[in-house]
């Protein structure tokens, strides 16, 4: 039997066939947001069949469909609370879902808990009993293993680990309060600072990149000596490992997983976030922070991890 | 059968007669610390003999004995890593209470763990699967309920949840890091806040009052009117928020109880804080902010709470 992943993102449906931990077929799709979520189900389902049909399966062959969402999710009752890129709100995704695919085995979670999940199953947290995912994105994504097994928060909400206030009266945040980890730590906090800090900064190369500023760029030219690159990261990872050092404190972890876009960077990244997260931990036989094994499948894999579908 | 709670404290020992989760008999002790950890379970054991005689009990009445430490212990192993206050390091204070006690079940555990246990067995937590209990003291101790018991970390150190780092390079902490939530909203960050803010403003209560300066004086200056006060409170309050609020989003818990010498100040904190941090909380419908039902007998009664001795 084969599981079905899917990665509900801003513009696009990303879906992957599933056998164990691998991904036997993959598509991407772009979609309308205007259909809100009975469209959005009517797109999964289509893809669905179209990738099942171009590989030789049909639906009988497929045990269970996981939807990961960027958004709050209550799990058990398959609500989508508000995921604000896709406009859903208290949205039914699960019995949306489970109308088109009737008899199948349906999961719907948030896309942090998935790459948590994933993770878990087959990447760098693999049979670790406590540990913490992070996805440095848009926002800043935030998954939970507690006992071998995802926690998903005590209320049904989740755990909006991105929204620990890491300075009072910070930056605003999506969420409307200030000074959240998100706003300090995100991919998108990172290229605030960028665009900032390359105003009038001519004799940089990444002012020469002005244009196409990405967080890849900002790497690339700290990895070229760009000086004012090297103190942006300097600066970025300053804030990243007081985030890392405080989940390590709080959960005593096996290890913090990094991963999202930025994680990409590598050693630029990594090497001052270990070594400024060690030196910052309350025990010094600390976790590890881990680079995290899945990037762009991390929500495909994760959503249909914990399933049986062999 | 009886069980016998034990709280060491920085100069004196605690110690309970326990049956269900009322306290019988008690006694506290004043000890020296000269003695280690050894003099400190001879004094625990003579402390304990003493109680039992004045109440009518002998040790074969005696089902379980449990200690709680102002400090991180691998509970496990049953091994203080580190008590600053006791100078305990590495310290294998269950063996050393196992060779007095003998054929009881015996347990250690960290104070702010114990005073969670207390209130989920018979205090405001009670019920609950997922709760923070905080104690807001010399320190900030911190005890976290998942799936209806307490977590200890995942690696054996305990869960520091005082070294949540929410100001980058904020005041220097007593773990040698800067900006630990500790540093902003424990008692003592308090008066190191009002010690500061009361030099020369001779107008205030406050300043009337600058030689027995403690967190109680400031909440009644505050009830009484006191501007300075007022503004004190006003500023803790805004940090206090800030993590009871960063808590909320972390574990969506059922409730986050709030315990230690300063909750005893009432609506004059309970009033700010729960405001603010409905102001701050990622999720309308989260979990409860609530007043710690034990105070001073929290580790006593906490730190047998999980044994069943009846």
């Amino acid at each position: 039997m084969i599981r079905i992943g899917v990665d509900i993102g801003g513009t696009n449906i990303g879906m992957g066939i599933i056998s164990s931990t691998e991904i036997l077929h993959k598509s991407s799709e772009s979609f309308s947001k205007d259909g809100g979520v009975s469209g959005c189900c009517d797109r999964i389902f289509a893809q669905a069949q179209a990738l099942l049909q171009k590989c030789g399966y049909t639906l009988d062959d497929v045990d269970c469909v996981g939807a990961a969402v960027p958004g709050s999710v209550n799990r058990d009752r398959g609500i989508v609370i508000n995921a604000y890129n896709l406009g859903f709100h208290d949205a039914p995704l699960r019995e949306e879902l489970q109308k088109r695919f009737a008899d199948k085995i349906v999961d719907v979670l948030n896309d942090a808990d998935a790459a948590a999940n994933a993770e878990l199953s087959g990447g760098v947290l693999k049979g670790m009993k406590t540990a913490v995912c992070i996805t440095l994105g848009t926002g800043l994504g935030f998954g939970l293993i507690i006992d071998g097994k995802l926690f998903c928060g005590g209320m049904g909400h989740g755990t909006e680990g991105g929204h620990m206030i890491m300075k009072h009266n910070g930056y605003k945040c999506t969420c409307g309060d200030r000074g959240c980890a998100e706003t300090l730590c995100s991919a998108t906090a990172l290229m605030i600072k960028t665009r900032r800090a390359v105003k009038g900064r001519t004799d940089s190369i990444l002012w020469q990149n002005r244009r196409s500023l990405n967080a890849k760029v900002v790497f690339e030219c700290a990895g070229r000596g760009d000086e004012l690159a090297l103190r942006i990261i300097d600066e970025y990872t300053d804030a990243l490992s007081d985030y890392v050092a405080s989940l390590m404190n709080l959960f005593d972890p096996e290890a913090v997983c990094v991963g999202g876009g930025i994680s990409a960077a590598g050693e630029l990244l990594f090497e001052p976030l270990v070594r400024k997260t060690d030196e910052k931990c309350f025990f010094k036989d600390h976790g590890q922070v881990l680079r995290a094994h899945f990037l762009n499948d991390a929500g495909i894999i994760g959503a249909v991890s914990e399933m049986k579908g062999e």
